[in-house]
């Protein structure tokens, strides 16, 4: 082999740096140390993308001379992306820029390939692909009696000088396969490692090139429990899985389960071990879809409310169900997925989000990472909605939260005919104020019920969107008044006195798979009323801490925000009068924030400053809050006004029914 | 309550930092903040330990304007214990000197309590303590629903407030428990938090104010595992134990064991069970004899060689039995105790000292930073002789090692009558030189063999240090020549043929308890040849690389050096020759050097800086070695001159029998 003259070159901001042959480009160099710049004309010289600049002078902070005199001159194609200026300050296209001595640098955020992605599946959110665990290709000389030097010592002499790796920490467990995958792989392997705990340590080698490196982020909800596999390179969502979270046997609410956790002998390691093993369930079940195995995935990232934290975690809930409703702990927490018992790849490491308080989890942490109301003018109200309702609200200058108790009849339960959003289930209601007579639509069918064969429609019952139009509809028909009560002497067929009190009929028996006529009773109005009072009021309570008389905007997450209609819920007044434009759904903004966590090692950090940073209002404890729960029991409130949902009601010739 | 002035106070090196009441002594301030400072005359004023300097100005460096002025005026009972000079340093007695500003204190090295100690037990060596873990007593106020902040927050701000400590990590498995630990210690608890990682990690929190924290250090040897229990504080040996290694049954040596590692299936997790359930039954045993629980174990430091180290780890030593012998890794690692099945208190850690070499473990490493070959001038061979020979060399300048099989020879097996130092067996032996007859002492009797009736001696056998004494002593009698060989036609009745060739008969069959005349044979010279032989030869390739003449000293470490005759070895030429007076033993300094490890934090960045700059030297690619090691067979050698020992025997009238 003829001896090559070799130059050190480091990349900025990565740091990375190595020993590159004379005469290659910087494009070249930068592949062969592992950096990411942006070169989508294959080296045509057309498309400009691979700007960098070369650092001058720099010797004391680099240990290198970088000069522009150490790299070919300047070509006149490179004019036609740069401004004389930015030629001065050193910029160069990476592909046609030779290298003819020691240099640094700089690649400029937009070169940088990998950066920002937007994701497609799911939610359409932005997020910047900053992972904590990144994959180092390796090739390393075999030991010899004259170079016995071991195993760890040659991996990080290698991630040294092939990446500009410090020597990172080694899991125990990558140690014991460690000397046989080297010697399989013919030491050539990918590195793994995790950047985030204190120090980097390596949590995989694998044999050869791994192309894509994977992790699972996943939000547990009390009902349901969501996963998204993501590539940790692109940050592109591979699949997506969910499944009834395997705990409900043992109480379909919080405080059920943790009085299950409390009553029975190891109560707390039934929790856990059904919520490990649907982990482990649906982590087999997305990986193997799309060609992967469990053991391939390098980090989770998971988001619940406190008390399925705690459950995750094995802690005993006890102290979380009493006051004062102190949690375990709120700051995030990194754990080793074997001390939980999940079968991913043996170094993995599992990272927790954040609570806020005793009742506002790491889910609703995954939210305010999500949509970034501190990092927003506007006046915002987020409302989670689950089994629990968790309202933040503010905006750059101050965030608070708080938690109600809304109970589960926004979710369909606890109501005569309330059932979970399925097929057969009443989710869309009109009544027609004229003739009082109702049209629906139910989960499954594309035709709205009038227009459908009776016998044809099947329905089963109302689900949670369904409830809230139809007290909203009851009340814009005139049917119910404001206080919620059936207004007196009303002769209609569909109105009229059940078991449980006054029910207006929805469904007669022959549209329903059930025989039943399908009724709503002056029960499931009053279950409304409660919920949506709650909501109402602690957004009140928090309008006042805040010294708010409006708020600009109102952001619906949760699967269920996704499915009500924004007008309606303005209509029973869920919460304060904002135009109904600016009342909007985005999704599973805890699951969002979970898959955010695990991307960006960044937003873990904001995660932790804005746990600690929402102050928390325990509405229970307010003077003020049953005044306020009172008057929000009113439909849309005894006193408040609603400006834009009376021009709305206008619109439709109903300005009478609420104050301006 | 009334408002009291508060005044920051910083203690320095220790960094610890608090709020003090205006007034208070620096004395009451360093309790409060944890700080040790030596006191033993109870306040009195009449000691004069608790001396510490007020430092001046030195807002830049810590945030606070401490002056000398911020201290009360200076007492006329100061000036007996303090020079004027001294005086104008800012020199003042804790226990005198009121806060009435902010401070920054610096504790002189002789003034902070339980810094130095002298261990009493085991060997003597000076211990700096300083352990990787350390207890901290705290008090919280409970939560309330106003204040209703995490319980690991909670703590977190008392360990700030009352400690200066900033908030460390927290182990997964301390989580579980915590929120009943704190509730049923009523918030006061003692919280050991390990400094030895990338990151402070709280690994344990226990009730109430814990006298005494409690580490293992532990040294696994081929055949024998001992261990001592050290309080965490004082440095002190609370108990000490031993055992025979558990994996003794998988083979006598090493090599043997990784046979059976990689010949059997789960070969290697048989082995690795068998020494964690030793470590775990010495853990219990240690620790219960003096009132703890292996709960206690806050964490453990461990030695061992090559082999053994991956024996313990569970990694296949396949590797590490074939050339190039590469280990899996060199340096240092911490590992949770649970993860390896140890059952010490679940958040403990286990600190792996580090490896030298294939062939030179941890626990060469261990007698490594118990000698300090590093900081001294003269020129040492140390030699730890166990199963394997391991012979470090060098001083400050520059130290190298090796490794070589010594065989079992010198530990007494192989030998006819050879066995473990145990009651019956020879460990001294004289013989006339002019009579050529014997006389011995046996382990267990206090006389010699010629002052006891001959029924009453009941010899059973020869041990390590006796079988050295045999051979040089035949040599000495002129009975063997220099090359091993007994003396042709000697008439003696102690000179026989035997099934072995030629014998001296050391005990007659009366004198034993075997019914059988004990003998040394002309195999048995030859085993002490070829072992002495191998140990001598690789010194020789040492003194060569380091161009050494000569020898300052001989260390020889193990307990096996303990009990041998340093003349003796002379004479045998187990060593090149050095002033007997310069040749001792140091007992297990491997042992000590795993004590110094759990104690000493500095240590443990001394291990893995030697570990790396002692300079391994494989000897069996030294093309000289094979000469030197024929040689090396004669007694004591074939061509080297001993001045210190010719001088010696001089003394002895057997000044020709070696050259000068």
């Amino acid at each position: 082999m003829s001896e090559k003259k070799m130059h050190t070159v480091i990349f900025q901001p990565s740091g990375r740096r190595g020993q590159v042959e004379e005469g290659k480009s910087i494009l070249q160099a930068s592949r062969e140390l592992g950096v990411e710049i942006e070169a989508i004309c294959g080296e045509k010289r057309t498309c400009g993308k691979c700007k960098v600049r070369i650092e001058d002078g720099f010797f004391e902070r680099y240990g290198v001379e970088s000069s522009r005199n150490h790299v070919s001159e300047w070509r006149p194609v490179e004019a036609k992306f740069f401004t004389e200026e930015r030629r001065e300050q050193g910029y160069r296209l990476a592909c046609v820029s030779k290298i003819h001595g020691d240099l640094v640098v700089f690649v400029p955020e937009e070169a940088r390939a990998g950066g920002q992605v937007v994701r497609k599946a799911v939610t359409d959110r932005k997020i910047n692909v900053n992972p904590s665990v990144r994959t180092y290709y390796i090739e390393m000389e075999p030991p010899t009696l004259h170079d016995p030097l071991g195993d760890y010592e040659r991996v990080c002499n290698a991630l040294k000088e092939q990446h500009g790796l410090d020597a990172p920490l080694l899991d125990y467990k990558v140690l014991l396969g460690m000397p046989d995958t080297l010697r399989a792989a013919g030491w050539k392997v990918s590195v793994s490692i995790w950047f985030g705990g204190a120090a980097p340590e390596i949590v995989r080698i694998a044999p050869g090139k791994v192309d894509r490196s994977i992790g699972l982020a996943v939000d547990v909800g009390t009902t349901s429990v969501a996963a998204y596999l993501c590539d940790l390179t692109t940050g592109e969502v591979l699949n997506y899985d969910s499944m009834m979270n395997p705990q409900v046997p043992y109480g379909e609410d919080v405080m059920s389960r943790i009085t299950y956790a409390m009553s029975h002998e190891d109560g707390i390691h039934k929790l856990q071990d059904a919520i490990i093993e649907g982990i482990n369930t649906i982590a087999s079940r997305i990986t193997e879809a799309v060609g992967f195995t469990h053991e391939d995935i390098l980090e989770l990232a998971i988001v619940f409310n406190t008390a399925m934290h705690h459950c995750f975690l094995g802690i005993y809930p006890e102290h979380l169900g009493l006051a004062p409703y102190a949690p375990a702990l709120h700051h995030s927490i990194n754990i080793k997925a074997r001390d939980l018992g999940l079968k991913f790849c043996p170094g993995a490491n599992v990272f927790v989000l954040p609570n806020e308080a005793g009742f506002v989890g790491a889910d609703n942490v995954g939210v305010l990472i999500a949509e970034e109301p501190y990092n927003k003018d506007d006046r915002a109200l987020i409302i989670d909605i689950g089994t629990n309702g968790e309202l933040i609200m503010g905006n750059k200058e101050k965030l608070i939260s708080s938690s109600c108790a809304t109970g589960p009849a926004l979710e369909g339960a606890h109501i005569k005919f309330g059932m979970r959003a399925a097929p057969g289930a009443i989710e869309k209601i009109y009544i027609n104020p004229e003739t009082k007579e109702p049209r629906y639509k139910v989960i499954g069918k594309d035709k709205w019920s009038d227009e459908m064969d009776p016998e044809t429609i099947g329905t089963k019952g109302i689900c949670g969107s369904g409830i809230i139009d139809a007290v909203a509809e009851l009340f814009k028909a005139g049917i119910i008044d404001k206080t919620g009560k059936f207004v007196k002497n009303q002769e209609h067929p569909r109105i009229r006195r059940g078991d449980d009190g006054d029910e207006y009929v929805l469904a007669w028996a022959n549209e329903t798979s059930i025989g039943r006529d399908v009724t709503i009773t002056i029960k499931d109005v009053r279950a409304v009323q409660l919920a949506k009072g709650a909501l109402y009021a602690g957004a009140k309570i928090m309008m006042q801490k805040l010294g708010y008389d409006t708020l600009d905007r109102v952001v619906l997450a949760g699967a269920f925000g996704s499915f009500i209609d924004r007008e309606e819920s303005l209509v029973i007044g869920m919460f304060p009068d904002v135009p109904v434009t600016k009342a909007y759904a985005v999704g599973n903004a805890a699951g969002d924030g979970a898959r955010m966590a695990l991307l960006d090692a960044d937003k873990r950090k904001e995660a932790d400053e804005w746990a600690r940073k929402v102050e928390y209002i325990e509405l229970s404890v307010e003077p003020a809050f049953e005044k306020e729960f009172m008057m929000a029991m009113h439909l849309p409130h005894m006193k408040d006004k609603f400006p834009n949902l009376k021009t709305l009601l206008e619109e439709q010739g109903l300005g009478d029914l609420i104050k301006g």
